[in-house]
């Protein structure tokens, strides 16, 4: 494996007429890794013959109050797992080297980034569409890796791709989870230790909201039941519990193909999110 | 030459794979061509193995109350012109080809879009933008080639490609004139016999306000006696005359590599631009 600093080697790496004939598979992540990350590394290397994981903390994707300053980061321990899971090329550009001009440009969401975390995290996927872009422009991978975690994000890069033309294909992967079903997050290490046994109550919350769907219960009478089981069994805050179509992300309609329970719950110096897509 | 409307189509004969070490132009157009559009292709052949021309009147970049509708076309006078000028893939999406979906995706221009047609034409920055990222995608073009008779959206689209590591490299091609300097423009059709005879007072201008750039002149003076000859030389309505810093679009600063002066006049059913640039 291969680390790389600049955008200039890495494309002269990926060459397009020194790689005819071979795949490359990109894989998108903010570092600290874990096995969500590596599952997406594994699924890519399958596809694909070159694998290139990028490794950047986004800045343009954290609002002012936000962790950007805590993200958690280990670069050491990142390259180890990168090669473990068959990582080719391992990007892992400054902040200087990704954002050296900046002419005003924005690429904006539309309603789909109105609903879950869009709400609370007002220009958060105007930024993951910014670095997005860069990183397929970088690269120019034939399949992109994206954890079916970060749902919202998943939703608005694959409208994104499907509306410009985007010269990639979008994999979806399942969540990773930990054995009690807490998703696993780079963020699970700011949890204390009360809350990482707390922490699980999001996934058997979601598991109870999925049941009730089977049911055919109304999507308030679910949500509400999920909120209060979330806040029942743990110290957590409820940010959102929202049942919407998917990857529309419209009110729930029972004529749309996918439905998905999404919640996120603000811990005291965590904010987790999780979701469970409904058929 | 080969008249292509499938971006699919498109896409399987410019197939990475397929043009390893051959290179691609694009020359994006709206089509009823003129000789500035056939320099812009003949240049591309001079650089390029092949080269890709679209012809497309984007609806996105015109506003409500703009000539969309009555925007010239004629595809079998392009066609044969397009194929004098060396094009081998001319490439006519309709407007479904092109937007079959829309989840509410934009991009926006930063302040370069402020100044001089986006003022006026508030959006068409937007559109350009919108589309030009399609085509990028869609042809994915070694080089592609622009007119400095657009020189406010050759500014704004080569800070996109800087910026968001687009996959191109930009090509300034000069504006071609009618013997009597009117810069051509497939919009010169919807001049009245009278209009035409005066449009070339807008060159006229933009030489005297270059020979008092020379001369030291400040912007607002230069910017006032070029107005002042359109007016007096013509029935053209003045929608801006303005003296800039090039390409950033922002007030005149003397330390900047190069200036632009740009004007934008309305005749009776036809609004022309034109611009020379000044160092």
């Amino acid at each position: 494996m291969e680390i790389i600093h600049s955008i200039k080697e890495l494309q002269q790496k990926l060459d397009r007429n020194e790689r005819a004939g071979r795949t490359v598979g990109l894989v998108p992540t903010m570092g600290f890794l874990h096995e969500g990350h590596l599952a997406l590394a594994k699924q890519a290397k399958k596809q694909n013959d070159t694998v290139v994981m990028s490794i950047f903390v986004n800045p343009a994707q954290f609002g002012p109050e936000e962790d950007f300053e805590s993200y958690p980061r280990d670069i050491d321990r990142d390259a180890k797992l990168a090669e473990s899971a068959g990582v080719d090329y391992l990007f892992i550009p400054s902040v200087e080297e990704m954002y050296p001009t900046d002419g005003g440009i924005r690429i904006l969401p539309g309603a789909q980034a109105t609903a879950l975390c869009g709400a609370s995290r007002p220009g958060h996927f105007d930024g993951v569409l910014k670095v997005v872009l860069k990183l397929f422009n970088i690269v120019d991978p034939d399949r992109s890796y994206f954890g079916m975690k970060d749902a919202q994000q998943l939703a608005i890069i694959e409208t994104f791709v499907r509306d410009f033309n985007l010269r990639t294909n979008i994999v979806r992967v399942p969540t990773v989870r930990e054995e009690d079903g807490l998703a696993k997050s780079s963020r699970n290490v700011n949890l204390s230790e009360t809350e990482r046994q707390e922490a699980p109550a999001i996934r058997q919350a979601l598991e109870l909201g999925a049941e009730l769907f089977a049911e055919g219960k109304p999507a308030g009478e679910i949500e509400e039941k999920v909120a209060a089981y979330i806040t029942g069994n743990s110290t957590g805050r409820i940010d959102y519990v929202s049942l919407l179509s998917y990857p529309e992300l419209t009110e729930y309609d029972p004529s749309s193909e996918e439905a998905i329970l999404a919640c996120a719950v603000h811990f005291e110096k965590t904010r987790l999110i999780d979701n469970i897509i409904l058929k």
